[in-house]
């Protein structure tokens, strides 16, 4: 056999090794840079013409481009429908989530109006429903309560001496806090809208996003409890805040109002009941039900005629005014002590908005820009802020309703804003005997979608341990910080796991499967084998400057090379020629001589001065190349073996071939003097650093006197970055860097000719030194 | 042509396509981890041995096991004579430093006695010199000035009113806050030893701690100032403090004492001239000239007879007690409020250590083991604390020195102690009367070596900007902030470079080099083109959650589809299907009948209810697999295309093909009805976390319905990873991940075969489908 027909098999491929020069020339590497000059793209940026001015203006008010296109046939009914559910919506969740702000109700009812409005002129979600979210409210009120405490208000009552609360002052401070708080997150967001920095949201993940919501959840649900239980709790701020909360809940037990907790517990039933009710019929039902709504009517009613506030003392929501209120400018003196809670605000409502809006959009086909959301988030909060209301996110359960009852286009947001402006103007006024024992149920019940993430941990245990980590600390951070401060430990955590996994990879050996020109980890692979002297080390991340050590050790452990036994072994060398050189020199120069003569070389005579006479000599002969024949030591006849210098590029590892001839016979190399070669595999690599650089001219110096250094790498931006950086040089050259694992392995080969090697190789490779006439010589066939 | 010899080139393969699954049977992956159980392992790591104690013991006494083969003859010489020339070093450098550190002069000689003499037992580093540092010892000097400030210590003088520094007390206290420092850090650096985490010094990355010792260095120029000057000026600590000092310095000026500039500017010259000389004859020379020694002793006794202090209120060192002191316990009070400075301290004298230690470990072939170094580390700086010493480390200058001289062990340490045994015990006090502007010029010459770092940045410019940012950062931190504060903000940002480089990493789209298997981005290649109908995707960088956005919208980007049509015309279709399904069924089974009599399925018409039944009626005649054959639309009867249907891994392709076929005629694909087979080159991942894994399952939920989605990936870990994750399903099987990207693209072409594509095909990979009877037909051969 031997000559293979090609093609019985589906992988075929016939070429010659190719290195990273080689590769260059057949590939025919750019010299130019695809990228214009700098100046042309400021210059182009800077150009205006009228498409790219309407581009702009269409982007950043996106309703110029669907409202003249909106189709009323196809989507009128939708979103009219979805409207007056989203509206039904707004009303409890905007009444509930102004407790956690720390506001008077009916500025929940102004935070469900305004922002809706301007996010239908910037908002390029069409299912998304901005609001009140319990998350967002709570960190609110959290700065509220800080800034503006009961205790601050309390005015000593004249006639029997009590404390009283000053609630006017206190609720009108707290007001002012929140819209100016509002108003500071929306300058934040819309100026990163503009700055284009819409991917800092990429750094809250998915896990951290899903841990923090969940460990703000318990807050709220801690915060919630004094309204359930009836009773008033002290103030805590700090780290720790939510165990003594909860400390204290405890200690007010006994003074539980049982009206409340009657109210709680009859909301409750009724709530969850036709919530998991609507949940089983929600495709035979046209909308679900208005359960919240439901419950503030009936339990206002109740309250009113019962007059459950005067006799059992149940607190209310009290005064609703009737109407809009005039904007006000924000208090920009309290920006300074605010700036690290907005900024936190605005980070996590952002995170949420855009990953809703991203599921939405993916899910129905269309673009959602997030820098454009950015910015429209933050019109929605600066006008708002404006407008004295509290900071706006989109809430998932009420998106979710949008979506499902049809909603189409942000038409939804106009229909629910008329919905809330009626509410405002007449209705809202008649909620004021409403308990609030009925909203902090409402709080709960809205929950739901924020507890089930609870389900994260077994399913984070079983997938991925690193993102349960995360998990887990965001939620103890949530909790035990407070919520801004645990949102920078969490996010700097999470930052953490990524430097620690990249700085912890995985090292192997590689070697060939059988039969084919890929390589694999040993250890994993019962077929894989190490290719004899030859070591194939990967890494399984980019090398920098972190784990440039441990790389370096983990080669010094997997390749058994004791590199120590190596440098000394050369110290010594050197001395040791030093001492011989001058001896040696008259008869290597006499035996050269007679090389030149006979046109051959006998083994273990290399010397490097003669190199140049001798390619002279061979070179009409061969034109570019040098080749030196010996003859195989065991001197059996069939077997010999070669290897070539390329003139154009003096490979070390044919120096180091020479070297080693001359000193073959000292077995000097000791025990791994089987290993030839050294393949380094930086197929995994993304970047270059000079820590990086260094470690691989170590890695060089230290083995290259020892065996072949050999480099692969694919990625085009790690060889660009190392030319850049001056890592090839003249004992470096390109040429050591090659295109494949097997293309370094097959010129380690043929540069290694050892017998058993090449036997080996051919057995395996089929045919890889077969017909090489003049530089791989011929071989008995055995396949 | 056609028939082509194997071998006429060096790289040659011969196989059949491999997916993850066929890999893993040729390659036999081991199903058994090849790491023993926990249980196992914990008992192994605590089983007691009498080789595994004596490897521990040796591993924590270093000493144990060079000095009993300590060879008198080798290194006695050297060891000598070296000894001595690093004593000479430390003497001035022990004097000149303790100026930094804030105490008196015979603490800094103490510095250079007692931990020299612990590192001898602990060290591995045969040529690393312990002792004083000039940036340790300034950060030392910056707590103990903040700590205890002159101002405290004034007292009024009764007879005159004026204040007067009482200095014992001063000077007392000083000392014991930089020894129970230095005993805080040892506790630190042993720790950190223990517990194995040596691998923390790796967050200082080269340009980083060369930055950091550079704005270190100039930060001692600036305290050096006041005694070059002989003016006194007031303490700054906490940001901005070096710019204070600067311009308090320059205020003071006009109080110069002439004294001092003119024993600067002589001390200067002759260190300056000489240290050259040395430099230039360093061959000829048998030790370089102790130029600092020389320097101390004359400027001393030329102080003691011009009576320098007396005379011209010349600042001189002061009192220097004979002999040594008892050990004192550290202050444990001190140490909360010093912790941080302490962590600081004990991380960059480590960072420091272990850099000098693995260069001349390198350089000599000697190993330096992280972890005990720290050790080494923590035990000179803990006894030493005791002996009130202030921080240790190892200085580049007297290192350099110590090799250079012959130096060939730690003996060396201990010839240098001796030496400083008789200087404290003898000759110091002879000291008291040289001037401190003599030492501040030692302090000057000995920052040589660090101010040479300046060359880095156009170093840096040319090789690496990345670097250079963070080499600068470092630099501008360090002198702006405190030495503390400036390492934490260079280590956040040189960690947060990391991330933004993984987070912006290059997309690209990949292109066959002609003739090879190799894929390269077609923008950087001329002759790289791709292969009509196929993507190739490609990120330089593993995805994860920071960039794995950037990926999904660099994949449509480069890509050119656009998935919100895809996603709406997925929508309509499924309209259109479901509205058609029930007209259709009937039609449907009628054709089956029709076909499992013919025995053939004629184009367009796959039914995937049929599926079982066909392959049923196929089984008995080709086993295992379920071929269709289809006969060309174009019918020109040469070209007919195939694909099968492995039964054992429903392959989300073929059905698509299925569903594809029974589409083509609607024309609903759109403009980008060419592109049928999207790849994902995964080969540069290296983790897999949640985010990543709900991308590409969103990648492969938009493109599926549109064309065949195929992973790449070589990463044994990331398969495994991708599988733990669960990311295989029925509807992602793991047959729809190769081996390589030229496996996945014949797999690919295989499915799809379209006629112009495989002539193109057959025209560059020569051979692929050539003779595959059933499985591939025939074609014209046009090569």
């Amino acid at each position: 056999m031997g000559v293979q027909e090609p093609g019985s098999s589906e992988f075929y491929v016939d070429r010659n090794v190719l290195n990273e020069i080689s590769l260059d020339e057949v590939a025919r590497k750019r010299t130019f840079s695809i990228k214009p000059p700098l100046k042309e793209r400021v210059k182009d940026s800077l150009r205006c013409s009228v498409p790219k001015l309407k581009r702009s203006v269409l982007g950043f008010l996106p309703v110029l481009s669907w409202l003249p296109r909106y189709s009323l046939r196809d989507n009128a009914l939708g979103d009219l429908t979805s409207g007056i559910s989203v509206g039904i919506m707004h009303l409890p969740m905007g009444l509930a989530y102004s407790l956690l702000a720390g506001t008077p109700p009916v500025y929940g009812l102004y935070t469900s109006f305004y922002p809706v409005l301007v996010y239908i002129i910037f908002g390029t979600s069409k299912h998304i429903s901005m609001g009140t979210f319990a998350v967002t409210s709570l960190m609110v009120g959290t700065v509220t309560q800080t800034l503006a405490p009961n205790s601050n208000y309390m005015t000593l009552n004249g006639t029997n001496g009590t404390a009283v609360l000053d609630s006017t002052a206190l609720y009108n401070d707290r007001v002012q806090i929140a819209s100016s708080l509002t108003v500071l997150c929306g300058i934040f967001q819309f100026a990163m809208g503009l700055l284009q920095v819409g991917f800092i949201a990429t750094y809250l993940s998915d896990p951290l996003v899903r841990g923090y919501t969940t460990g703000a959840g318990i807050q709220v649900v801690l915060s919630q409890l004094s309204s359930t239980f009836g009773i008033s709790t002290s103030l805590y701020t700090g780290p720790l805040s939510q165990v003594y909360l909860l400390i204290d809940v405890c200690r007010h037990l006994p003074m539980t109002n049982i009206g409340a907790v009657v109210i709680t517990l009859v909301s409750l039933v009724v709530l969850i009941t036709v919530k998991e009710l609507n949940t089983c019929y929600a495709k035979k039902l046209p909308a679900p039900i208005p359960i919240e709504l439901i419950v503030i009517i009936v339990g206002t009613i109740i309250s009113y005629y019962a007059n459950l506030n005067g006799l059992y003392k149940v607190a209310v929501v009290g005064q609703i005014p009737r109407g809009l209120l005039a904007p006000r400018n924000p208090d920009i003196s309290l920006w300074g002590s605010v700036a690290g809670s907005a900024f936190a605000l605005a980070i996590v409502g952002y995170a949420i908005s855009i990953s809703l809006g991203k599921t939405f959009g993916l899910k129905h086909g269309y673009k959602v820009d997030s820098n454009q959301e950015l910015i429209a988030l933050g019109a929605c909060n600066l006008v708002g802020g404006f407008f004295q209301c509290h900071f706006v996110t989109p809430a998932l359960s009420r998106s979710l309703l949008q979506e499902t009852t049809g909603g189409k286009t942000q038409m939804v947001g106009l229909v629910s804003s008329v919905f809330m402006l009626i509410i405002i103007l007449e209705i809202g006024t008649l909620f004021q005997q409403l308990p609030k024992a009925v909203l902090a149920c409402i709080v709960y019940v809205n929950l739901k979608g924020i507890f089930v993430q609870f389900w994260d941990i077994p399913a984070l245990w079983k997938s991925n341990k690193v993102d349960l980590m995360v998990w887990l600390v965001t939620l103890v951070c949530t909790i035990l910080l407070n919520l801004d401060m645990g949102l920078a430990v969490a996010v700097a955590f999470s930052i953490i796991t990524v430097i620690v996994r990249s700085q912890l990879p995985n090292y192997y050996i590689l070697g060939r499967v059988p039969g084919t020109e890929i390589y694999l980890d040993i250890d994993a692979y019962e077929e894989v084998k190490e290719i004899p002297g030859v070591i194939i080390f990967r890494s399984s991340t980019t090398m920098y400057y972190t784990n440039a050590e441990l790389y370096l050790d983990a080669l010094q452990k997997k390749s058994g090379i004791d590199t120590g036994k190596l440098i000394t072994q050369k110290k010594k060398r050197e001395a040791e020629e030093k001492r011989q050189a001058k001896t040696e020199e008259n008869k290597a120069k006499k035996e050269a001589k007679k090389l030149r003569l006979n046109g051959h070389l006998p083994n273990g005579t290399v010397h490097p001065e003669d190199d140049i006479d001798l390619q002279k000599a061979s070179q009409d002969l061969k034109g570019n190349q040098l080749s030196i024949i010996l003859t195989d030591r065991a001197n059996n006849g069939q077997v010999n073996w070669a290897f070539e210098k390329s003139s154009e590029a003096g490979f070390p590892g044919d120096d180091l071939k020479t070297q080693k001839s001359s000193t073959n016979g000292d077995g000097e190399m000791g025990s791994s003097h089987n290993k030839h070669t050294l393949i380094l595999d930086l197929s995994t690599a993304s970047f270059v650093d000079t820590v990086t650089l260094k470690t691989l001219r170590n890695i060089f110096c230290i083995y290259w006197t020892h065996c072949l250094t050999l480099f692969v790498s694919t990625p085009v931006c790690v060889v660009e970055q190392l030319s850049i950086a001056g890592f090839f040089c003249e004992s470096i050259p390109k040429s050591c860097l090659f295109a494949t694992v097997h293309d370094a392995v097959l010129h380690s080969l043929r540069v290694h000719g050892d017998k058993d090697i090449i036997l080996y190789d051919y057995a395996l490779v089929s045919g890889t030194f077969w017909n090489l006439s003049l530089r791989i010589c011929s071989f008995p066939i055995n396949i």
